[in-house]
């Protein structure tokens, strides 16, 4: 049984549901489909969850909601027509939105949830009718009834444990069933939502709940590429992954999936595939627990920006018991969150990302390394960019280090930091952002190419 | 003015003083003389503080001490004999020697240093009665005259900071200053000795405190050299180092001073010149604040083994605010010193050196870890060497860490971490220690020699 998630941009219109309808009833396997509300059907267009959440505003501060409640209905509608679902569908969802705006504004935290998900569950019970009508027999589950019980966190809910029993269940159905992604419900019977990458948390939670063999998640790319292709011209694209190199590419600014979503298949130990519903032949980017063939070393190759270097130098730092104990305790006191610690015998370097780092907190941070611990010399450096080269598969390939260190210094990349740690996963540089998009056109070139330059 | 400090070998024979006397007389700026007690002749001789500690052992366990009374004298009076000194400094040694044997023995924390410290105090006598003599005109001072008080730590004795004011006053003796090396006077009057080291404490104290040009370090090598001579064939040996290059060198097994002896003179700011008694037309080895002409990006390679690595792994371990600092917290709260941290991204890798890691706790770091960290898997890596690539002048070298990779892969050593910080002194490399020799070999070769293979 698999397991198959739509996002927004390929349920945008009839034209994408048709492609949908098409991708779920080649195989017979596919049993639950997991979507989210209609996304923008071109760059002008507005998602329907951003319609939304204009309607929550002006629903909660007293203005005329009319215009923007049609506006959404007409969107739903406009592929009801396409589709020729009939006006029983059409009734329904359009009551669904107009009754958001009779629930109490008061002492309602779930408000906004409420109104947000209407985008997703209004979806599902359109896809569920499409399907049964064009010869794939579909029911549309509420979350409730699916039995996604989730924790009274708006905006930010987790599941509760005791949900993957229930959802076990959904194994019984005969029909593919078609489940409203982003959200859940509490114990209290109130719509609660997933934080960011919602529909994808969704479709990881019933992957691991009904046991999938395969969670899908189609999206309007063909799978995750080896680098950005922004920075490298036409990147190949990742024909496997596992999940802790997927972990370490989201890491350094790859954005295909929210990795936080990822954690219920992973844990679930439920395999996953990132494929393109507008190319579904592509056989995309899967995602697996550990490689099973013969792999590259070098699976990918990101770069992300906006990092912070703090250095601490200090006579017979590394005789001090509790040193570097005491330097993050400072950190965690401000609430700052850091990234590596690459350490010398008398030095110490704490990398975090920028925006972690308020002119006073620097400051603070100053004065108690100063006072407190009594370094040497403390310093602040900026403009730093993390390069990150994945590869399970490093490991067995000695030598890897090498060429990449020797890529970037025939560039003269000069390397601020280097850290691989015994998991060899991965190999971290810090280098300038000015020289980034450099350092990752020239590791490509390394681990991807064979033309000369 | 120069502090001048000499080793037991350069001290253990009449042959060996007359050197050091020509020393000293040849630059009349060489005005304080730290000496040590005598060393070993050949292989076979005994030491006199090695003397000293068995005549403690005899004294406090009631037995006979007059044999080892007598060679302890003995060994004076064969230096004295040679030197032609006279009767009068042996008599006076004599007197000290036996005197010990007064001391009190109950309730006395001092015991044991004032009786090690004989052997140095002695020393400095005998020493400064030649010099006179063969026309250097000098002056014995003890400790106490020249105001190095120290703490009551026996055995472990630190500089109390107001005596760096009392011993600048000693630049005003128009003699040279013979001090014996090792020990200070509490303020109680009690002879309390340095940690090991303690010649080079006391040289580096006095330097500090007389606010000397130069420390003088007169050893029986020619300096420090590039790499160790038991893993290098006749490896070259290093002009000149900073304090940070030493450290780091010292860190990872080079062992010619002990570093904590440096602390005095580097806060001083005292460069610090490491000669040879033997041969003291070689200009040794200059320990400097900075570098100041062109060096060599890489000053000296050193390998030390007996490390091991604690491997963590759990899934989106950095989004865990406060993660590193618990890691680090259990092992504090188990007495255990770690040296590095490399860390992945749901992964860091805690290097310690074996010794700290006993059975019962490696057991209650992973029960700690899995229990209270919920770590998703750990594992300790025995049998690691540390090598440290070192050089200030790395920072203005791109490729430095691109050339030692690349001499590490062709001989198909396989690197388990690397960590280069920040600050640029030295890169490390973990590798397993069947490849250590392998690998100092191939970096030696790699950045001090020219040759093939």
């Amino acid at each position: 049984m698999k397991v198959i998630k739509f996002g927004g941009s390929s349920l945008a219109s009839a034209q994408q549901l048709i492609k949908v309808k098409d991708i779920v009833k080649s195989d017979p396997t596919r049993r639950f489909v997991v979507v989210s509300a209609p996304g923008k059907r071109d760059n002008d267009d507005i998602k329907v969850t951003d319609a939304l959440i204009k309607y929550y505003k002006a629903y909660t501060s007293d203005q005329d909601v009319s215009e923007i409640q049609d506006w959404i209905i007409r969107r739903y509608q406009s592929i009801i027509d396409e589709l020729n679902l009939g006006s029983k569908i059409l009734s329904k969802i359009s009551d669904s939105i107009k009754k958001l705006a009779t629930e109490p504004i008061e002492d309602n935290d779930f408000l906004y949830d409420t109104f947000l998900a209407a985008g997703e569950d209004n979806n599902a019970k359109l896809i569920a009718e499409y399907f049964t009508k064009s010869g794939v027999p579909a029911r549309y589950i509420h979350p409730k009834k699916a039995g996604m019980f989730v924790t009274s966190e708006p905006g930010n809910a987790r599941i509760i444990p005791s949900s993957y029993d229930k959802l076990e269940a959904l194994r019984e159905y005969e029909e593919v069933l078609v489940i409203p992604g982003f959200f859940g419900v509490t114990v209290d019977n109130q719509i609660c939502t997933f934080s960011r990458g919602g529909s994808d948390i969704t479709g990881s939670i019933v992957a691991a709940g009904v046991k999938a063999d395969l969670y899908e998640n189609f999206t309007d790319v063909d799978g995750i590429f080896a680098a950005h292709p922004g920075v490298v011209h036409k990147p190949h694209s990742i024909s496997e992954l596992t999940y802790k190199e997927m972990r370490e590419l989201a890491y350094a600014g790859f954005s295909v999936l929210h990795d936080e979503a990822l954690i219920p298949a992973y844990r679930g130990r439920i395999p996953l595939v990132i494929k393109n519903t507008n190319n579904p032949e592509h056989p995309g980017t899967k995602i697996v627990l550990s490689h099973e063939g013969p792999q590259l070393p070098v699976v990918g190759i990101a770069g992300d920006d906006k990092f912070v270097s703090i250095n601490i130098s200090k006579y017979l730092m590394n005789r001090e018991v509790g040193f570097g104990r005491k330097v993050l305790q400072i950190l965690e006191d401000l609430h700052i969150r850091w990234e590596h610690m690459p350490t010398g015998i008398d030095d110490m370097s704490i990398v975090i990302r920028e925006r972690e780092l308020t002119p006073i907190k620097e400051q603070e941070i100053i004065s108690q390394l100063t006072r407190k611990l009594e370094v040497d010399e403390v310093s602040i450096q900026r403009g730093l960019s993390i390069i990150m080269l994945v590869g399970e598969n490093m490991k067995s390939h000695i030598g890897v280090t090498a060429a990449a260190t020797k890529a970037l210094s025939e560039r003269d990349i000069n390397l601020v930091m280097i850290s691989q740690g015994s998991s060899e996963v991965s190999v971290m540089f810090v280098i300038e952002t000015e020289q980034e998009k450099k350092a990752v056109r020239a590791l490509y070139k390394e681990f991807f190419t064979e033309s000369s330059d």
